[in-house]
């Protein structure tokens, strides 16, 4: 590699100029799971094979049904395509999620900015600087440096860009079919996931499965007013949250039949490594203004987050929410309920058995209808990959420190999909940090993550042309 | 009551007249309970103050910390003031329910039409035509009509139009003390209210009480993904469902502690007036789609309504409610919850009562906060009045029916305040059906109740003269 430090000192010295290019995509406001903002979903794209052109990708917005894909190649060495250099497939999403509520941002989400905080530390804050646009930039600008350096790249890349990875990629499934000849590589890249601390990087190994499912419940057919119909006709909140107060029992278990078939028991010797890092309880409710663990009595927090199913409500609405009072009885009341799986879980039993759960409780004259926001089963992946091997030295590189192998509890829908479909591994190497408020106002995406993320790359793709 | 006869026709010829004032008074969005619309409350007030100037009434508008009120006098018979002929104080409000969710309305809510409907019905449509600017205006047009046709009033007549009716009547009890002396008056007549079927006039004598309660939990201090934190983290849309679905038990008897302690049964001989009425359980739920009568299992609906205290979700919101799918766990989650009170049931007492009882099942990291929106005391109205025979006759001179002397499952506290703070009997008269759609979507006024409501007002009025 006798042009890593050279590549290394151009990322450094072209820092200003990469957060400026984040900036671009950051004030583009695409929010995929809200109508409004599909044109800017489309600009994203565009604005990303449009950067991506200028490093020599053959890059295209291949439109879906819902938000387009970036899709884009690059070969490797010339004279050496695909059979003896490795290919890699890079993967990230430009879609961000919703931003209410707007009132607790500090900055406007869309109006990306370099903050220092009072330690010292600098931030790049913004809706998606973090979750995923900060993340896949790092790559992207790791190439743009490799590229000007060496005038091409050691590997063959190919890059798929999503924009609906915050609203249930429906559109993923029939474009990995379709595309699966020019998608197909070695290796998939998933730069989606999070550093195990400020010092230590990681590589994640497992990650939970998603079930997202939205019931909305009908009594009356239109509201009414409850002096007049109160007690006698049914309140749809009332049954709403009743079900859903059932949805676990007294020690957080919960309650669905047949949950947790296919949940298995985390290895002794694995949790006696997690034990080893140290995670603090505490410090890690603590640095949300908690201090009681919830969820299953009989697990750690750790445990749960990294090993358990859940059940989380993440939305709810019904009758009168607006300012004063209404003594309204709704005719319909709604929420969104999603389930993190592990191991075997079945996402469609689970969706199936919390649908019979809901109707199994509801009065006869009243109806429910159910909306499926998408569905993945756990994945866990191979960790004896000599990639793996060759990444983790590189990031040891970087960081002078070992990787973390750890569990993940988001999920990450297109890891599974990569390995059903394409039949390909994923590494999954992120450079996030657990305070960096993605989903959540005041998205902030670390200045070290993302220039340190971009060395990171510049080091492990070197290291996979080896 | 030489020249009732002439009235009565001044009334029917000038009916469409009528209409189009009230169309006028309806196309001010008085929504009191949104700080948006507060002019329009003013403009409602200002508009009503001018009408009832021009029917000679001494009006004018007085400023509260809310919403302003419309105070009006007009003497009786000249040369006899106060003591020898009765002087009446009529109640009504000026302001309406919000209009959410806009999308129902078949006609929109402030563009007042007359509908005929197919079986050759004609009604008043809009935002407030039947509560309550439909049943004041009967009153204030039925003293025009008098006024018109015999140069004065046969009695004094006091009037008071309020504007936080629908958003608990803060400023109501203080402006009540300190305009006593202008508001006594030997009786109060309250038009807030319902006939018992379209042919059967009704005057209410029992109403319910109403405790307004809003009620906010906070745990993690910011928004979280449910992936990283879901289960650890108490999620408190789950605290609240839980705890909202705990409100009854499996009978449908509300749990709160004390909650029916001064709640009388009603008399056998009053339940059995109650059959009389021939109330049909299926219809009054199959009207709006129903079958299964909810609430208490030992209860009949129509005792529920009438005579038991119940308690309501008005409105719960957390979390994300958008289009698709959100994985967050939000920091808040909050309700709006209602009891309706009978007999002795203190307001005070069941509001604590629910904040000991939401308080006591919120982990020790989680917060609830509390918003009184209201409350007041239930109320029995003396049956044995004179003023009461006199209505009942004119009203049965108007409808060719007898009276029905029902019970109401609403709760209109300016009748407790009445009684409590000016020692004032109250008749409560009105001509709202139950299909009127007040407080939901496609509100309407009969355009028989008004055309027959401002018929019987002067019916009324001229028999309290005699």
């Amino acid at each position: 590699m006798p042009n890593l430090s050279s590549i290394l000192e151009r990322v450094d010295d072209n820092l200003e100029d990469a957060v400026a290019r984040l900036f671009e995509l950051v004030r583009i406001k695409s929010i995929s799971t809200d109508p409004a903002h599909a044109g800017d979903c489309v600009a994203a794209a565009e604005w990303l094979v449009a950067d991506l052109r200028e490093i020599g990708f053959d890059a295209r917005v291949v439109p879906t049904t819902g938000h387009p894909m970036v899709l884009a190649h690059h070969a490797g060495p010339s004279g050496s395509h695909g059979s003896v250099v490795p290919h890699v497939l890079f993967y990230g999403h430009y879609d961000v999620q919703p931003v209410d509520p707007l009132n607790l941002w500090e900055c406007p989400p869309f109006e990306p900015r370099v903050v220092t905080t009072p330690d010292g530390t600098k931030h790049l804050t913004g809706r998606g600087t973090s979750d995923d646009k900060g993340q896949l930039m790092t790559f992207v600008e790791a190439c743009r440096a490799i590229k000007a350096e060496t005038g091409g790249l050691p590997i063959a890349v190919t890059i798929l860009f999503e924009g609906e990875e915050e609203s249930g990629s429906q559109s993923l499934g029939p474009f990995l079919e379709e595309y699966a000849g020019e998608l197909k590589a070695d290796l998939a890249l998933v730069c989606d996931t999070g550093m195990w601390d400020r010092s230590t990087p990681a590589i994640s190994t497992a990650l939970r499965g998603l079930v997202g499912e939205e019931v909305i419940v009908t009594a009356a057919s239109r509201d009414l007013h409850s002096g007049m119909y109160g007690s006698a006709a049914a309140n749809p909140i009332h049954l709403l949250a009743r079900i859903l107060g059932e949805l676990h029992d007294e020690d957080g278990v919960v309650a669905l039949p047949g949950f947790y078939d296919g949940v298995p028991e985390v290895p002794a010797e694995i949790l006696e490594m997690w034990k080893g890092l140290g995670f603090s309880e505490s410090q890690f409710l603590g640095e949300v203004g908690l201090s009681v663990p919830a969820g299953e009595k009989s697990r750690t927090v750790l445990e749960q987050v990294w090993s358990r199913p859940t059940a989380e409500i993440n939305g709810i609405w019904g009758g009168y929410d607006g300012e004063g009072f209404k003594t309204v009885i709704p005719a319909k009341a709604g929420a969104k309920v999603s389930f993190r799986l592990v191991g075997e879980q079945n996402p469609d039993l689970i969706r199936e058995s919390f649908r019979e759960f809901v109707r199994a409780r509801l009065p006869a004259d009243c109806k429910a209808e159910f909306h499926n926001h998408g569905g993945s089963p756990a994945i866990t992946l191979d960790v004896t990959l000599p990639e793996l091997k060759k990444a983790t030295a590189a990031l040891k590189d970087e960081w002078g420190k070992d990787t973390a192998l750890i569990a993940m509890g988001g999920s990450i829908p297109i890891v599974g999909n990569f390995q059903a479909r394409l039949g390909m591994n994923s590494l999954l190497i992120g450079f996030a940090h657990m305070d960096d408020n993605i989903h959540s106002p005041n998205e902030k995406y670390d200045l070290a993550s993302f220039h340190k993320g971009i060395r990171s790359w510049a080091r492990i793709i070197e290291a996979l042309s080896s």
